[in-house]
């Protein structure tokens, strides 16, 4: 059985993932960087299926996954002949690439309205019968809804300016799970409220669907929910903590705009208080953008407290770290997880799963933990859930 | 009620313990350090009392605890004057200070032979009745026994080649709990193997007492415990580990002798295989003596690792970290747990708590493992037993 | 003979320049951190004498220098009494602490023009007899004239928002030279362009007096200079640079407001091309402000380049440093060859003390190069022209 | 007009010179980690002509450069086939791979005596007639001779304790310059005293020729060297200095053998106090061999230091580098400048080329300085002397 996946922008995080699945399909590949690969899942990564693909870049709308692929990653993979199958489709926009150097135009745009848009989605999802559906767009503003019709009047009003496109996706594949009775499993790892929005939990329990999110964690921010974790559980007290991130993926270079930026800091910030159980002053949020670097951004952290005699200690971490293959290797995990727990009748949106694989784990006012601790409730959830087999 | 102390290495750990728990009691200092603050356990930690103190170095042995601590400590930190009330007392040496720049004369040198040496020493401590004896001394080179005849018969034969300081207190404690039937903690946190030596275990058992060792995990080894557990649970590929280490303590002046280097760097090492499932290339051990670095160690460690897709990332980690204190707030605990184990009938030694506390845990033949994870079982264990409070 | 003094700005530069000389001259502190402390200048550190104190921010005009050293360097420096006699004067806002969290009033606000402000500080300076004037004041947004005419109109037509504080002082200085026939050396060590606006060069040429300037160079501007000179000496190839800077003091606070980060972005940037001649991309810009990080800040720099046969090396560089004596000990030097020069009939700038002292060397157009051959160039120079004495 | 070529030890090193020198020619390859690429020297880098390659080891012996290349670096860099003209063949062991894993075999074992194998090389020379002998072979234990006598007495007794292969290529080299009037250059980059034996340099000043030495100055070192004068500059008291290599390569595998490290030690500890002015307590060393770090060593650097008012600044450096580019690279320089140098009628020595390049920079009892210094004193030096042409 297949694990049939869209992919919603067709970035590097997309990229790395589909070339990964490939790769490790034809046995060239070993699952590294895929967390759950050592345990034996209802699905196997050799069923995941990608049937879809959007984007609004005019450069990637028309093209094969494989040449986008080429261009982007071309020079450090060999890119799988299979990936020419897939034809990156036109997505809806809402102003998410606004301001990036990208021309751009939504089925919105063509359409006339974000509601003729949406349904002409559902219809080709029809098509497709994706089992997952993932964002994994440019970092845009977006706030909760909350409400079911707020949400609904905003597609109604086409209210282009309070809708974000992250919420029209998940809006149509709900849709798509109702019209159809196909249960989906929606995965965002962007920064927009999703898994942490009441209205879109609400609307996929009704549909017998599931939204994991919000913001997938990789890199600097679960290791410093480790790293917490490790001063909190021996009592040191943490003066503060400072985190920079520069890169040069098209990612960087987004959230050098302040609004996208802020949604990446509230969604890195929120480990701290969670985790030391007081709000260690922090500076911690993407820094710049720096082209040559890349994909492979440079990441820095300096952390001190005061040890036992009130003394102080100091720590800094620095990594170069492939940015996009971290998220890439999770989605591996999350597209077979997530058709699981809709099939065990796992509805609205999954704390447990959230909690180990986002940085702002849904639902609404859930508290983040520790990755290793969050890591082993996680694999006790998947063998009470029987989604990691005995 | 209190929970009775004799330290047995009048150092720079040992001093921190003793200026760090007057100081809590005085209530000029928060217990930071002290992983177990937080909780409430069985005993608080103004219940702790040093009742005796022991070291073969010439120029400790007849001082005040506060002497020691007003020349190794006094520029950093003010010392109580209550440190005034214990007198270092001489200890057993067997050589355990050998080819370090300091004079050493041990009580087997004045009596004539280490069976002389460990009876008098069990004379002085049934007055001073010890609950907890810890062994913070120098570290030495030193085998197991395993077999409880070959340790009784190295006393017998004054073996003063075969058998090692760190053993000869062992068994001094355990003779005294037998002789009084007084339960008795041996907390041993230097690299020597007692809780893994099967023999010791064995006499603690039937002297109704605990050996909680070896070697306490503070610093570098357990980070990178954690470290290692973050990567794994990603499966991340680890090429190599380099953690490199350097100091001005004495510590670090002893661990450039070859032999007890050795003992540091096994007791260290035994980390990788253990968490990551598979002996990654590593280099990892005490590396030199800076004298101006003092106690505050310079740690620097690298380590890197294939992601998702082949790719290579790499982190880096510096850290500036008071040695001493890092143990001596573990004794807090390990001193509190200790008498308490004892109290519920917990005998032999106690994996649970040396998964946390120390870096090579008995008994023998026992995984490392991350200490996240370890904390959390020792929380569980801790709780079910009675000893951290509901 | 004196080195007499006057401070604009009674910061926490201004005030361990002021805690370390007197502390020097009554023989309880080395003088590190003075480059020129081993060479015997014709002044020696002894001979400095601070005579004025400028400030506008409410707390701290008419307190005495001791009383704010107290409240800024109390806990961690003895504040010398003789401080005690220099009281913080009012000086000329100009809006540069607009935004910031302090209540300031500036003399044209109590005399109602800048024109009279400035008329006021010269006649005090014809009391105090300064021979220097240093400008240590909060980073502020400030444009050159390059034309005299243009910024005497500026003042006359009270033109508060075209003149920055920095020009306000600069002219009021030129004045107090030119009236009394006084030479006088204006050290700038802030981002505001003196040393390399031509209009105040010409000034100062006119009033047999000299301007020193702009921008101390301290911290990670200068190391990453001649990092970048070892590298170009190598024929490596520089792909990028990020260096992240971030501290808990007023300073860092102040480059949180994008227009002052600006004025620091520039001087800080100007290094790359000027070295490696060739414009690597980079990321060089004071970051953020951490408030517990106090005047200690934390700095990161990636640096990765091509050697032989094409392959990649790697370069990361952390400190903590102490900001603000940095630059203290700078100004112990400046002070002194800023009298000098003017004696030995140097007048307008000099573009050999800038380049090894300020971040962007003046006059206008002048190129940066590695501090170290800076250094040389200089001492040849004070040797020259009789500075240091043979 | 050609540089002709000998390396003696085809290791990584040699390896990366022949390849690199072969792509420049070709026109593949920038001249990046070459020094002085940018000037215009007397012999421009596509005149340098590899005439010979001896080896000991039993597996590169009879083996054509280009499979020795194949093997060492044809994963990471295209090999061109012109290096498949040039056979590697015997040199003199004289024990310098004892204790390494690898099968050694040495003229002197072959022939007899190491006259008689000196005698062999002088002939084969006499054919290959090179102008540049460059010795690139295994670290190995050596004392200077000083007195011509005593090289010679060791030869003639053949006294293979006393006498290092260096020497002997050395005594040999000398030979072949007597005998065929040719003016050879030794380049000596690795730890023997050579440069630095006035027995070495009196014979070759005889033979109208040139020693250059000893031991490369590449990777940390020099960078020690320049951030050590950056902190001199500005009179900052430095504390300690530790210092942490570790590589994957057999040069780092020779170095974990104490004699050979040892030698290592002292030529890169030389730095200290010839820079500073005293000597900063330091540990300084290779510090391991990490096989899967292979040629790209982690280096790790702590400096920290008293700035002004007595406060306290520290600086961590860290860098992955390539280890045996850096080096060939500057053999680039090294043979052209060895071979204009004799024509130029400079023998003996050169300081001034050394001190840039070398890590013990000759003749006996040079000091070292900074590199930045050492930088433009050579570019005068080559000036002057009209090997860097106008
Ligand atoms: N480690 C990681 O890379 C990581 C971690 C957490 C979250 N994320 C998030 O994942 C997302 C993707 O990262 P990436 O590195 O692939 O970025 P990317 O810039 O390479 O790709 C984003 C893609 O989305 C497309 N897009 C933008 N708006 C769209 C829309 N409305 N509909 C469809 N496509 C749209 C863009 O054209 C682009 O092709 C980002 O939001 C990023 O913040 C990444
Ligand atoms: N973070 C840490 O500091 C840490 C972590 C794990 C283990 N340890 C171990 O703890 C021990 C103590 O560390 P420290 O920093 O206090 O060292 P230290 O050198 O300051 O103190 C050791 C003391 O033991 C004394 N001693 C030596 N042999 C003795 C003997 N036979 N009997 C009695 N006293 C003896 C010495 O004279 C000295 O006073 C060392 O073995 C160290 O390896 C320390
Ligand atoms: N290493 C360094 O600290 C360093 C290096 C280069 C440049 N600088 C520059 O030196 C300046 C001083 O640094 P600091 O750390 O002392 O900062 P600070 O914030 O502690 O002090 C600045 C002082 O200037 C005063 N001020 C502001 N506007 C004024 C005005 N118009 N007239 C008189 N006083 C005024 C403020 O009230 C404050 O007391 C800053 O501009 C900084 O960018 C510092
Ligand atoms: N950056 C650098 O790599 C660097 C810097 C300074 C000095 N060095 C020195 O350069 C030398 C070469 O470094 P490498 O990385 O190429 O090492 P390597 O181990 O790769 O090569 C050394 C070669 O010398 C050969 N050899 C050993 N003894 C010999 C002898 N008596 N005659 C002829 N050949 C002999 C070995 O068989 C081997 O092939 C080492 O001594 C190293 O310490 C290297
Ligand atoms: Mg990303
Ligand atoms: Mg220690
Ligand atoms: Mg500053
Ligand atoms: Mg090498």
């Amino acid at each position: 059985m297949a694990v049939r996946v869209i992919l919603v922008g067709q970035g590097l995080v997309a990229t790395h993932f589909a070339v990964g699945i490939e790769r490790i399909k034809r046995g060239e590949l070993e699952p590294y960087g895929v967390p759950l690969a050592k345990y034996q899942l209802v699905y196997d990564i050799k069923d995941i299926e990608l049937v879809g693909s959007y984007d609004v870049d005019e450069e990637k709308v028309g093209k094969t996954v494989y040449e986008v692929a080429k261009k982007a990653v071309g020079d450090i993979l060999p890119v799988p002949e299979t990936l020419k199958s897939i034809t990156v489709r036109r997505g809806i926009h809402l102003g998410s690439l606004r301001g990036l150097p990208f021309k751009a135009k939504g089925l919105e745009d063509e359409l006339g309205s974000v509601r003729a848009a949406i349904e002409a989605l559902v219809e080709e999802w029809k098509k497709l019968q994706p089992d997952v559906v993932m964002i994994v767009a440019t970092t845009e503003p977006a706030k909760p809804f909350h409400k079911v019709e707020d949400l609904v009047k905003a597609v109604e009003r086409d209210d282009r300016d309070r809708l974000s496109a992250s919420h029209a996706y998940a809006y149509a594949a709900y849709l798509y799970a109702k019209d159809t009775g196909r249960s989906v499993a929606l995965v965002n790892v962007i920064p927009s409220p999703l898994a942490r929005d009441d209205a879109i939990v609400k609307l996929y329990e009704e549909a017998k669907s599931i939204v994991l999110g919000d913001d997938g964690a990789t890199g600097a921010t679960p290791l410093t929910a480790d790293l917490l974790e490790h001063l909190a559980e021996r009592n040191r007290y943490v003066h503060s903590i400072a985190q920079f991130n520069i890169g040069g993926n098209t990612d960087f270079l987004a959230l050098t705009i302040p609004e996208r930026n802020k949604m990446k800091e509230e969604t890195k910030s929120s480990i701290v208080k969670d985790i030391l159980g007081y709000d260690a002053p922090h500076f911690i949020k993407p820094t710049g953008y720096l082209e040559p670097l890349g994909d492979k951004k440079f990441v820095s952290m300096h952390i001190w407290w005061k040890t036992f005699n009130g003394l102080e200690d100091e720590l800094v971490v620095n990594m170069r770290i492939n940015d996009s293959p971290a998220l890439a290797g999770l989605l591996v995990d999350l597209a077979r997880i997530g058709k699981t727990l809709t099939e065990r009748g796992i509805y609205g949106t999954a704390y447990e799963v959230n909690a180990f694989y986002m940085k702002d784990p849904g639902p609404r006012g859930s508290k983040n933990m520790s990755r290793i601790r969050a890591y082993y409730a996680l694999i006790d959830y998947l063998k009470k859930t029987g989604i990691i087999r005995a």
